[in-house]
């Protein structure tokens, strides 16, 4: 299971279903909006997307950048388009954005590199 | 000189020319990029400019969402898809938000009712 | 109009009004969920109004602490009680917390005074 | 030694003496103030704790979450409370506070079932 | 009353002394601490003055940045010297801090220009 | 490969290297800036090497903070001046920083090991 992207679903998946299982209602209706948060709406969903990684890298949250970055890689973005918006969080949130930005380069070759 | 945005763009522009007159280095060259960073690239100058209102509002930066605000105004976008990229900010940023969602709001209209 | 409370929470209230006139879904599911958050439940809900006001301070929103001091202020806290909670969020925090705590002393002075 | 309880105060015990030992005042006395905020005052030392808790979880530090998590549960709190009380963290600061529950719930996890 | 130096350090003066007339043991010795920490030691006064203005910049607190911009101008350094160290906090922390970076010009402008 | 320094310091130049070879015009003159806001200026190097890691340790970047720390240890700052300068951050950030001091320190005990 060295597989970087599955490894990080697996956890992902697996710890979500214990969160929701335990009912707290907070938490599943967060978990609910998270997900209609980036349906088509007045946006198209890409656009929606790409937001949704910039606002985490600005946060500078590894694990929101992999999500994000996965979604983006899945819904057709090319890298150069992906890199262009991380560019954006890169001026606005500073250098100290760097370090986030390269473990969200490595996750991108992950991601065009497993079959 | 009621008006919020000719209020905000005065301010902004006397101080911006202060700190370029300057001359230091670094500031240059950050105001710089920042022009660059928004120009038409492998994103589209909208979706770009969308993104920097999108990481001003999860950064909580009153002054730079509304420089972003106006700048998505100006590129055409309607009230209901700013909405829109700002509820992604509020769900991923939480409501530590709101109030600048609030005022966010306030300098939309004003933007709307300038002549 | 000069009494601080009641004009916070005029415009507190106006600008909500707006935004949940709006009808952007996720704005007022996060509004909605915001009012279940801090009912009674496991916890009591004064515990849950302390837990309000030590995040907002330590993430250094200003009207985010304002709103909690109110609530904290009529569910019968103490003054005492509310600085020792703000106290550990000081901590927390650091010193980068302490211009928000004098605008919150300040502000717990006004729900004291007013009529 | 694969138990995360144990690794996580190990290398926080170790690391913490070495640090005292270096005799900078600062740190000495803000590492002294730590345990005495924690104590029994006006507030109950249980609420004090869970106000730990909330604000280390908006504030996204995974070993503060995790110290005040141990503490919690060696005080007495249910799951049910700890799950509530993050809940506020978790609307307050947003769906980036996700990954950081994630790690929160697995490390109760560890607490629960270490002998 | 119009002068933004006076203003700022009389509303400062007197809601500190609100909160240490309160006698809550945690704020007093963190701002006791805060006078210690600036003293010379093995690092000079100087840096250490540098340090906590660069450190409120990163950290977006106009206030905190006010108080150690006064710091550095009553200990002498040059107007070149300060804002080379702010553009070093610019980098770090992105253009999300150029509004910040207006009201420091504008505060360093009020100190040059007070009598 | 067990040094921390090493590992550290390859990761980053890889990663670093992926980056620039993109030709992302705002992310090479980012990193371009970077080298240059540390050279000595109106501020000797030395001092402006402190604000860096005092900046990284404030917003709680163990990275940028580990590549401070290195840059401070070759241009020949001793532990004691490196911590007090650290003690500066710890009390503006707060104990939320505690964790990356302690990650800090485990890597100035490496810089200082390594041959």
């Amino acid at each position: 299971m060295s597989n970087p992207v599955e490894e990080f679903n697996a956890y992902r998946a697996k710890m979500n279903k214990k969160m929701l299982d335990d009912n707290n209602k907070i938490v599943k209706r967060i978990f609910n909006l998270d997900t209609n948060a980036f349906l088509e709406g007045s946006l198209p969903k890409k656009t929606k997307e790409l937001l949704g990684l910039g606002n985490s890298l600005v946060l500078r949250c590894d694990d929101c950048v992999r999500y994000h970055l996965e979604e983006c890689y899945k819904i057709g973005f090319s890298k150069e388009e992906v890199v262009e918006a991380m560019s954006v969080s890169l001026l606005i949130g500073g250098t100290i954005v760097i370090p986030h930005l390269r473990r969200a380069y490595e996750y991108w070759e992950a991601l065009e590199t497993q079959v």
